[in-house]
């Protein structure tokens, strides 16, 4: 017996089998998957915040190494962190998959269940989508997520005396990739927790709400393409320099490992590595107690201050335990120069 | 001297040269393309209409019969259809590129232009988007549009008694894709007409919006894969059966010329063809006149009555001018049939 694929079931008995998934009870959803397009209710007094993320196979992901649960539950949670990045709740998602027909019908629904229940994790619908053939596979996840009107965090509010911080810890996920093309015997106790940090992100929705139902920040960017890249976003839009204490940048206890038994530079995976999904903000620096008191509280994530907000003129430096400074170049990811 | 591309350019310096063509004075969009997400401001008093599409290079469009201007307007296109199915306001969108790093700059800012350029014409603004890189071409909108409380057109609306109306003519996009692939000398008068409907869809929205203010209909969907298959999807979620008359399916002068010199059937065009983004939408006859007379006011698209939803089981069926009846089976595009 042939296995069901996405081509013998047809696009609308895919669509018909994910109707039932995607059943919410929340009031936000008026009318969810099935017509031409969902119809939601926004809270009043709210503002919304609206982002998209496109991961295509062979460039953001490989099948041989992220189950298709995996994949479904990353591509929601990059837009999760967009929507934590602005201090917003996550509340629906419009999902387009393109994918060959031969795809196999079990990870498809496999798939979808990564993207509804790793989203509903965080409060968010999966209210709609769009399937294409496709050669290779291709999502794209659209996100809404609802804030206190006026209060959404932005990449240009940091000003000069702020602190700088970040959530958790930053070079796993880089490292994770790094283990995941080169398999081997060393440092093989860390490579599962790494593996899982690049496959599986957990968008840090908690902290970005704190950070507006405190009011302790302003300002914030998710650090997807690497800290030394978002740094240099942050300081360009708020017209600002930075100064990073390499010693004060937070690392797992896996990647010091990972990288002292592989021979690799640990600052540089935590500095450069991308897809980590941390949470980089700032907040005067008379609230620095405040922030580290009432930020993680009850959310299970470490909040570090790893440097300040200077003048514009001082450029955005990487200061060493010796106290000398250097450019901290962007060193993440464009996707169109490699 | 080598040509500037995708790839020259890099990711940042295209987003910094698209941030000036996106910027807009529309209340609803608080803050633009730039940070992790856009922050939109709804009106009070709406509903929000939530939709996405995707569109893969070989299988929706070819870079050697559609300019880069029209590939973008045409995906903006689909999405406008959409919330014009939903008689909403097309608001905000974000779109997603995937893109080879040799695809030429030029091309791109012309794409990006179709884009924002048709997107205005409809009131609908690019908040934001992601870049990636791909072999083929890949893009994804996704579009919020609004609409007054509750009063969303839905698919699952239909009434027995009510009369099934259409606007335009059917069938043109489908000849013109067919022209495209069959080029030749016959017909060549009505070619251009049909191509023009083919790679550059006006999507319905004032007739949406009117449909919605004069609370004439409550149901509508939009023809994107053929008017047989989207009759069948109305009846099956309103849980009715339809009757339409094959001689009152309306045809342009272009396509029934284009049929009559290529001998192919106009009806198949008509019944059959995608893409032709008009709206088809019940409302009660009592109410027929009222329709005729005031949906179109102003719009410059005409609006014909082509049959009538009956009960159930009485099924979906096509009436031919000797009134006979057979089934009409949805003869349209599924994307993993083929």
């Amino acid at each position: 017996m042939r296995s069901k694929t996405l081509g013998s079931a047809g696009e609308f008995g895919f669509i018909r089998d994910l109707r039932t998934r995607l059943a919410t009870r929340d009031p936000f959803v008026r009318l969810g998957a099935g017509d031409d397009a969902a119809v939601l209710r926004p809270a009043p007094g709210r503002d919304l915040v609206f982002t998209t993320d496109m991961m295509v196979e062979g460039r953001h992901f490989d099948l041989k190494t992220i189950t298709p649960w995996q994949l479904g539950a990353k591509c929601m949670a990059v837009n999760l962190s967009d929507c934590a990045a602005m201090g917003a709740e996550p509340k629906a998602a419009v999902v387009s998959l393109g994918a060959p027909k031969t795809f196999p019908y079990k990870n498809l629904m496999s798939f979808c269940d990564g993207l509804v229940g790793w989203g509903r994790q965080f409060g968010c619908n999966v209210v709609g989508g769009d399937t294409v053939g496709s050669e290779k596979l291709v999502v794209n996840v659209a996100m809404l997520g609802e804030v206190e009107k006026g209060k959404a965090l932005r990449r240009d509010a940091a000003r000069v005396g702020d602190i700088l911080f970040v959530t958790g810890t930053l070079g796993d996920s880089g490292a994770g990739l790094h283990s995941l093309r080169h398999p081997g015997k060393k440092a093989k106790e860390a490579r599962p927790l790494l593996h899982q940090r690049h496959l599986l992100p957990v968008p840090r929705c908690t902290v970005g709400r704190s950070l507006v139902r405190t009011g302790l920040s302003k300002c914030a960017i998710d650090v997807s393409d690497g800290l030394s890249s978002e740094v240099n976003h942050l300081c360009e839009e708020s017209g600002v320099g930075a100064e990073i204490h390499a010693e004060a940048v937070p690392v797992s206890p896996a990647l010091s490992y990972y990288c002292q038994e592989l021979r690799l530079d640990t600052l540089k995976f935590a500095l450069d590595g991308g897809e980590d999904y941390e949470l980089l903000f700032t907040a005067p620096l008379r609230r620095l107690k405040e922030v580290l008191r009432r930020v993680p509280g009850g959310t299970g994530v470490a909040i570090t201050p790893i440097g300040r907000i200077v003048p514009r003129s001082r450029g955005v430096r990487l200061v060493d335990p010796q106290g000398r400074r250097r450019p901290l170049v962007p060193g993440g990811f464009d996707h169109f120069a490699r």
